[in-house]
């Protein structure tokens, strides 16, 4: 199939483009960078060296085989998105284009509108491209688990029948956001639903738990290929942001009392189950939620399982609470459904301690790069507004 | 009490300015005239004519006996809303100040983004003004009964309790929007209920229905304090365009099948019910939401109770369905609450035949403004994303 994929140049999005050529897919892909822009104003820089995207096409074709045809410029460009697909003629197009930062996005009121409108005019702008020059193709959309928020009941996926007052009607699940991110996201999500239901398009929209994990097999070992690892307060997720932490001798730091729960895969199985979205794709006009996550683990016994990987790698690994920036449950309910991808034949990992492992291998030779920023890791960014660097508790 | 109107130049911020002041409250507003923009866009221009804002605020003050401030400028623009709120220091802040029109937001991309975007922004912008400004403060948020679409069961006030695998929760009555623009309320709404629950701040989001009217009696007979009738295929809304329509003695042309049911209130009872919300604020933090309308019809029965009426004014009226450029539910269920507004007093005026009477009586000394605007009412933006003018059925 040939897959597009908006944010070719980020975290996931890299390291799919060779998943997915490698399975004999041909790869298209758009970026400009903005990423890389984010993270250099967080004061930081991936802890793992990253290419040029002008080196890492010519690794890819040497270690892929093929070429990924890439296409620089801002999805939110109507005219140059439009351009891209009617070049391409994508099958299906995976938006992973947009700003994933919860922390960023509450900086202030000018990085909560951009993050909002960044990343509503990137979709509205995909839809209006695909109905245009696609109409066929399928829109998997990166969402969020963080779109439900943590409600008292069992979160399906996406939609849930309900009988109320006697009657009865399937609806969608409310969501219920904590950060103008994730917002950016629901917003989305009820942009993209629509587009369907009027339109005729179809969408997978993927709520994702979080994502850890330096690489994935396919990327072999050519230093060109391998994808970004953030560690700084806005762009580390949980997992990273500890690993990070034990390599350089920092206390690994849950915020408040580490007890929010959340879903949690790695990058290899974030790649086999986008792919299983791409493969598998919905019908004409279907628009289909999967929530895409392998465990619910709580903050603290992650930190407890990345200390203990940490003590075998001779580091010594002190686990510290934090003061929580943020406004969040920090002990609630929590049962997410993720049965979609099961029955689309998904395979999860389940060995959390083998891909720590790897982890520490690859950020143990870039000691010193995480060293040299450290001071991106200490939160300050809080959610009533303040920026005040929280104190460990 | 102070009141600052965000879009004190439309269609409601205009009377309500009125109306608020004759109650003793004092009132400043803030425009940039982009109504009057988007009905030029559109080829048209209001039915009733009305004075400049220069011109509006010198009769104000004879008619009305006070001043209004008035702040010329963007919602977008942060610094200027934060000095607008720091220098009046309101204690509600009522938002009118959004692109109001679905077909507007149907043109194509460009008009969608922009939308979303003006609609998005102006509201996350107050939200943090108010954070900063005035904290205690009270924002009326105009939402629209459209946010819900037709569900299958009731529709409660924003809020429903759920059981669900046995677990109970309060959670948001899930929205399904129409339009772009529906949309954008449906984003709105998310934003600002996460902004009172983490910041503190307290609103009442107004699920308004479809309003209708030329006057409210404390406008009196000045014609530089008359506001704005539309009656384009954007900005006019069913009723009203009805009503020009007879007056011209064009058809009335319900879309399709005519039994689209909504909720409907008199420009003088929506003045009513935000007075009701302003006056009667919700606790710090809370965020509450009020399904405004008084009662529900069909969008044929309406046609021919203006039929009738026109016919009292010796108007020869035709009902001729059109072709519906919407895509959207003909028949369905609809029984929306609408119980915290009569809580809090709402006294419904009951006399849709009196009210229609003096949109008549308003509207054919205009005959002329509207005969020579005509074209700007036939339909031509559909929502497949095509412009053709619809035909009649």
């Amino acid at each position: 199939m040939r897959v597009m994929i908006c944010g070719v140049d980020g975290y996931l999005g890299w390291p799919l483009s060779i998943y997915l050529a490698k399975r004999g897919h041909e790869v298209g892909g758009i970026d400009n960078y903005m990423r890389r822009a984010w993270v250099g104003e967080m004061g930081s820089q991936s802890a793992i060296p990253i290419a040029k995207m002008a080196e890492r096409l010519l690794a890819y074709r040497e270690n892929v085989g093929r070429n990924l045809r890439f296409y620089k410029g801002d999805l939110a460009d109507y005219n140059f998105v439009l351009n891209a697909y009617k070049s391409f003629r994508p099958e299906a197009i995976v938006y992973l284009g947009e700003m994933p930062s919860a922390p960023y996005s509450m900086i202030d009121v000018h990085h909560a509108v951009f993050t909002q409108t960044n990343n509503l005019i990137g979709t509205l702008v995909t839809l209006y491209a695909m109905r245009e020059a696609v109409p066929e193709c399928q829109l998997v959309k990166l969402g969020t688990m963080g779109e439900y928020g943590t409600p008292n009941v069992d979160i399906p996926e996406g939609f849930f029948e309900i009988e109320y007052r006697g009657r009865k009607d399937r609806m969608m699940f409310p969501r219920k956001a904590g950060s103008w991110y994730h917002q950016s996201k629901v917003h989305d999500t009820n942009n993209v639903e629509m587009a369907c239901r009027l339109w005729g398009l179809c969408s997978t929209d993927i709520m994702q738990g979080v994502v850890y994990g330096t690489r994935i097999d396919e990327m072999g070992e050519d230093t060109d290929l391998k994808t970004r690892f953030d560690f700084d307060q806005c762009f580390g997720t949980a997992i990273n942001r500890f690993c990070a932490q034990a390599v350089i001798g920092l206390p690994l730091t849950p915020y408040g009392k580490g007890q929010q729960r959340r879903g949690f895969l790695p990058l290899c199985d974030s790649m086999q189950c986008l792919t299983l979205a791409i493969e598998n794709p919905p019908r004409p006009g279907e628009y289909r939620t999967f929530n895409q996550f392998e465990e619910v683990y709580n903050i603290t016994e992650l930190a407890r399982k990345i200390q203990s990987v940490g003590n075998k790698f001779g580091l010594d690994v002190e686990i510290l609470p934090l003061e929580n920036p943020r406004i969040e449950q920090e002990e609630h309910y929590y049962n997410p459904d993720h049965q979609h991808l099961f029955d689309l034949g998904y395979k999860p990992t389940h060995d959390m301690e083998r891909e720590l492992e790897i982890m520490f291998r690859d950020l143990i030779p870039h000691r010193e790069r995480i060293e040299s920023r450290k001071e991106a890791q200490f939160p300050d960014i809080r959610w009533d507004g303040t920026r005040r660097r929280s104190k460990y508790l």
